[in-house]
Parts: C-alpha cells; sequence; structure tokens
C-alpha cells in the first residue's frame, strides 16, 4: 500500500473515531444533530469532544480544549461541517483558525444554511480541508436531522410489528405481543433516538402504552460503541375528541424515574373538561383546526417542527399509520416481521389502499437482519 | 483422516449421486416416491437407474440391469429403502440378493407399509445393510409422498405471494402481480413438484389463472442438477356452484401443447347444465356433498388421495386458504414476499382469525432465502 492509502486509511479510522463518540449523546441532542470531534497530532489522538445536548458546546470547542496547545498544528476529524455562525456558542470554524490547527477532515458536509460556510472560511485562513470521507455514515448518523432540512418537517419513521400475514393486532385488537423480546428491543432504541413518540387515541385506549425507554438494543446504530444515557421521547397523541384517559400509562414517571412529557393534540372544540383533565393529569394541550374532522397529520408536524422537533416515531396505530402514509408524510419505516398468521385482524395500514397492484407503494429496503425467526427491516419509500 | 471417515465420505458421495438422479422424475412418479440407485464396485459406478413413473421399473431394477454381471459383490447406494413386495413390479430387495449384492447403503426407510421389510429381508440374505446416511435430505426429498402417507390425506402446500404489509390482492382483487418475475419462476417450481394445484373459483373468476409450468426456477429442490421434463399438474377447482367459465384459461393446452387436466369439484345439486358445459370443455366433474354450504376441504382431500394424489398445491384465494388453514389441513407453506405496501386489500386468509395475539399461529422457518428483494419463505405449522 503506497502513502496515500496509508494516509487514508488513518484519516479514516479517526474520522470514524467523531462518529463514534458522535453517538455518545444519541437522543439528547435535537435539534442539533450527533457531532463528534477528534484532534490528532503526530498521529496521536490529543483531545476528543462531543456535542452533549443542545446548548451546550459544541464537539469542535469540546475537542480543542482538550488538546489545548497541542492543537497547533494537528489535524481536526470532525463528523460534520464546523459551523461558521454565531448562535448560542461562537462559530466552530473561527475556534478552529485560533487554535492554529492544520487541517480539517470532515464527514458530512452541513445542509443547513444557518450553519454552513465553514469549509469556506476555513480554506479561506489556509487551513487544508477534506470533504467527504464517511459521508454515507455521516448522513446516515443524523437522519433526521438531514431529512427535516431537506423536508421542512419533521423526519416520519413509521415502526411496527406485524405477523407474517400482515397483521400488527388480532379482530379484537390484541396487540400483545407480535413479535419477540429481542425484537421488542430493537424497537425501543427507536424511541431514544427520535425526541417524539406519537400514537392515535386508539392505541392508547386499546393498548394503554408506556411509550417509554426499556433495555433497548441499539443495533440500529452501527457506529455506538457504548449506550448512551437513556432518556424518554416527547409523547404525542393525536387525540382529536381528547379521549386519552388522564390515567393512562404514559403519564406516569418513566423507568428511570423521568418526569413523563405528554403532548395532546386535540381538535379544535373538544370538549374543555377533557381538556383541563389532561391538563391536570400532567399533559400540555394543543388544539389545532380540523381536517375532515381530525386532526391533520400536515398540522401535527408543523407544531413539532416549530418547538424543534426533528423527528417522530409513528407508533400506530393503523388509522394514523394509513393517514400518514397517504399524505406522504412517512420517510422511512421499521418492520420486525414475527414468524406467525393471524388470519383476520388489523392490518398495518387502515384508510389507505390503491386498487390497481401496479400502484402499489414500493419500498426499498435498506436493512434486512434477522432476529432469531423475527424478520427486521428498515425501508424507505421509493419516488 | 481415518479409512473410516474416508468410506464415510465414499458412501455419502455415492448415495448423494443416488438422491440426484431420483430428480430427474421430479414430478412424474406420484404416487410413487422419487427414488435413485447407484451400483458401485471398486470405487467406480458401474450402474445407475431412478424410478421414472409409476408403472416404470424401479430405481434399482433398472440400475441393477445397467451393471449387469457388475453387480455381484458390489455396493448398492439407493435413496429410500428397497421395497419387498409384489407390486406392479417384483420386490427390490430380491432383486438384490439375487444379483449377488455385498452391500446396500440406503437414505431413508420406508414408512409405506405395503413396501417396507426390505432391509430385513437384505440382513437375513446376509447382504451388509446401512440406512440413515443423508436420511434427513431423503426425507426431503420425498415430502409429499411421507407426509401423506402419515397423514392419511395428501401433503398441502400454501404458496402465496404477498406484499409486506400482507396484502395478496388490491381491494377489487387485482393481483398481478404481487412478486417479481423470479419469484414468480420459483413459485412455478412447486407446480412441477406437486401433482394437483387447487384454486377456489372465485381466483379462477377473478384472476383466470391457466396453473400451467412455465420457465420454473428449481431451486426448491437443491439436490436437482438438471430439470425434469416439464409436466402440467391436475388443476382442481373448488367450485361448489359450478361457475367456472367453460372458456377459463385453464382449460387451454399448456405451453408444450399438453392437453388440459382439469377436476372441478362441484356441491351436490350444483346447476346440471353448468357441470355439462364444464364437462363439454373438457373437464371432469365431481359432484361432493355439501357442508356448511360449501364443498368440504377433507372430502376433497379425500377424493384425491383415494386417485393416488399425494400432494395439493394450494394457490388461493384467501377463502380456500383460510378454509384450509382453520381446519388443520396445511402442512407448509411457500411465501413470496414483496418490497410493497397496498394498503387496505385482500388478506392471505379470509374467514380465519383468532381474538388472542397469543393464539396466532407458530411457523417454523425452514427456508429462508432472498430473490433480489422478494423474500422468499418455506415454513412450517407448529404444533
Amino acid at each position: 500500500m503506497g502513502e496515500g492509502g496509508r494516509l487514508r486509511d488513518l484519516d479514516e479510522r479517526f474520522l470514524r473515531r467523531a462518529l463514534q463518540i458522535a453517538e455518545r449523546a444519541r437522543g439528547h441532542t435535537h435539534p442539533n444533530p450527533l457531532v463528534g470531534a477528534v484532534v490528532v497530532r503526530d498521529g496521536e489522538i490529543v483531545g476528543e469532544g462531543y456535542h452533549p445536548r443542545a446548548g451546550a458546546p459544541h464537539a469542535e470547542a469540546l475537542a480543542l480544549e482538550a488538546a489545548g496547545e497541542r492543537a497547533r498544528g494537528a489535524t481536526v476529524y470532525v463528523s460534520l461541517e464546523p459551523c461558521d455562525h454565531h448562535g448560542r456558542t461562537p462559530p466552530c470554524s473561527l475556534a478552529l483558525i485560533r487554535a492554529g490547527v492544520a487541517r480539517v477532515v470532515l464527514a458530512a458536509r452541513d445542509p443547513n444554511p444557518l450553519a454552513q460556510g465553514g469549509m469556506a472560511r476555513l480554506l479561506a485562513a489556509g487551513v487544508a480541508v477534506e470533504a467527504g470521507l464517511l459521508e454515507e455514515e455521516a448522513q446516515d448518523q443524523n437522519e433526521a436531522f438531514f431529512t427535516a432540512l431537506r423536508r421542512g418537517r419533521p423526519f416520519v419513521l413509521l415502526k411496527a410489528a406485524l405477523t407474517l400475514d400482515g397483521r400488527v393486532a388480532t379482530r379484537l385488537g390484541d396487540a400483545r405481543y407480535v413479535s419477540s423480546e429481542a425484537s421488542r428491543r430493537v424497537a425501543h432504541a427507536y424511541r431514544q433516538w427520535l425526541p417524539a413518540v406519537m400514537v392515535g387515541v386508539g392505541t392508547v385506549l386499546q393498548d394503554d402504552p408506556a411509550l417509554t425507554v426499556r433495555e433497548p438494543d441499539f443495533r440500529p446504530f452501527p457506529l455506538m460503541l457504548e449506550p448512551p444515557p437513556l432518556r424518554d421521547p416527547l409523547k404525542v397523541v393525536l387525540d382529536t375528541e381528547a379521549r386519552t384517559p388522564p390515567t393512562a400509562r404514559l403519564f406516569r414517571p418513566g423507568p428511570r424515574g423521568e418526569r413523563a412529557r405528554v403532548l395532546i393534540l386535540a381538535g379544535e372544540g373538544a370538549p374543555k373538561e377533557r381538556l383541563k383533565a389532561l391538563e391536570a393529569a400532567g399533559a400540555r394541550v394543543e388544539e389545532l383546526p380540523r381536517e375532515g374532522g381530525r386532526v391533520s397529520p400536515e398540522r401535527a408536524l408543523a407544531l413539532l417542527r416549530a418547538e424543534g422537533i426533528d423527528g417522530v416515531l409513528l407508533e400506530g396505530g393503523p388509522g394514523l399509520a394509513g393517514a400518514f402514509l397517504a399524505r406522504g408524510l412517512v420517510d422511512k419505516l421499521a418492520l420486525f416481521l414475527a414468524p406467525k398468521l393471524l388470519g383476520e385482524g388489523r392490518g398495518l395500514l387502515e384508510g389507505f389502499g390503491v386498487e390497481r397492484m401496479a400502484e402499489a407503494l414500493r419500498l426499498r429496503l435498506h436493512r434486512r437482519e434477522w432476529l432469531g425467526d423475527d424478520l427486521w427491516l428498515e425501508a424507505y419509500l421509493e419516488g
């Protein structure tokens, strides 16, 4: 292998390390992306940092601080293009220049129009910059962040467990449990990832889910070396008539004693006394205009986006899933197929269907993995 | 490797060869099993044979004939226990003894009470006999034969193509096509295997299928070295009121010019003029007693079994599949899952369902293979 190949291998190794330490904050940085930075001098890591949460210092600042004087002449590996704007923290591009670093290797360019420009400023200051190594991994790492910017609404991931004949529940609505415990642990990792989980009120009434993060298996995040601190997501209920029982399990403190954060999205004109009871139970309640008698998915997503939510995990039921899919509001699916048959029962999608097989929605499979005899799929909607 | 290991390797190699040549008759031997035999002397194959069709000589007889005098002192490898009864052909056990073979290595013992006893007679005559090598492969090769003997009815394989959300057709019944061309070619191999294919009249009216064998991909049969002569199955329509149109495609000659063999199973009291029209179109018509207004699946299978049909491929629709599954009449499933979503539509199983998730029918996956982005599964019902 030539000198260039060896250098590239080293670059990839340190850059991967930057991506890996970024994972320590998975679930805590919204609306910011995960970012990790590694300062390397003479082939040795002299400083590391990752962005722990919105409002806290950026990864580059923490890594430079750890490196101190050794940052001068060093190479800095960073998972995302350093920002160039004065937000809650000073621009990272300037900090890198002031620290006297010689070279910056970054994975993903920042599509955020407010943050980008870091690369240009570094180059203008005479810092060598290389971009694009491990870019796909870096894009995947911050998928919700990138998709939300592109779409102007939160990234939406539909998660469901199905039997092989496509049922999520029996005729009577029993859904406990479709998939294996191993599958359910992987499913919990998605709740850690995305800042909000959303269900329809039917699911609350039928299953009374806690919607917390319990013993997740973090296999969806291959760069993760150790689990991040666990935290429960914001729990959003699409509940036009405010039928959520104030005694529902989702109001209870989480497995780590966390206060539950519950947002009820009711339709305008929902019974006032019920809204008050929900607030008394600890929920925040928002009334949204109705469309066709129901709270519109678009309105719900717009409200969440305005509050810095860049990703939503749709957890059912079939009516909610069908409504979002029919409106083109689902970006990705995470499906767990269990080796069972139910016969007649609840399907994955209700209130949505096509007339011709040629009109079926096509999926591009992104992940296909067996968890014992359960099949775990991740897929994107094509076109 | 010791002498014993080398001998066992050789035994396995020649026995596998016997299984492989048996595959040349796949689809042609019913109600008999596939059988292949190889005569080996001094480490060389001196004769081979396979059972080509019911009524024709057995594999052992053909292999011994090919070997001639060289059979004396030889080892004979045979995929199934040699028969010991005088049927349409003399017992193979006697033929082996008369030919003076020294040793017989067989894969699967014969569960057929009429045929078994071959091993005992060989041993009594001083022939060395070894049984059980490659027994699982040999059992799989003749799965329909073995299952039919055990159950006292034809082996039933439910074959279907589904979207990932478990739909076999749209709300309007459009099922063309759920799965990819690659999947459909594999699916055709199942029609070659089993002597009969069965559909409900609804499928005839909706899809007008030909139910022939066209360009099959024989991957379901891993021992097959080259394709067998293709032939179309007996086409059975469960059609209580004799609504099959006499102009249906299934009456037409097959892709190789074969005359279509069609059996209409009508309910007693079906309109006589329709039955006559179907007979005029070339069908054989049988009237069966009704149960709950419909032809009973058990009666249909009993009639087929009485005629030497040891396996039936159920090809739909959802009502037929649900009726058979609800009665415990499905032995195995072959499913092709396509990466699509349809939303509301026809499910795999209609007229069947359970109330509790814990009552779901559990499947034991036997094969899980990707055909491009389609998932090809074979599974058994547990318990």
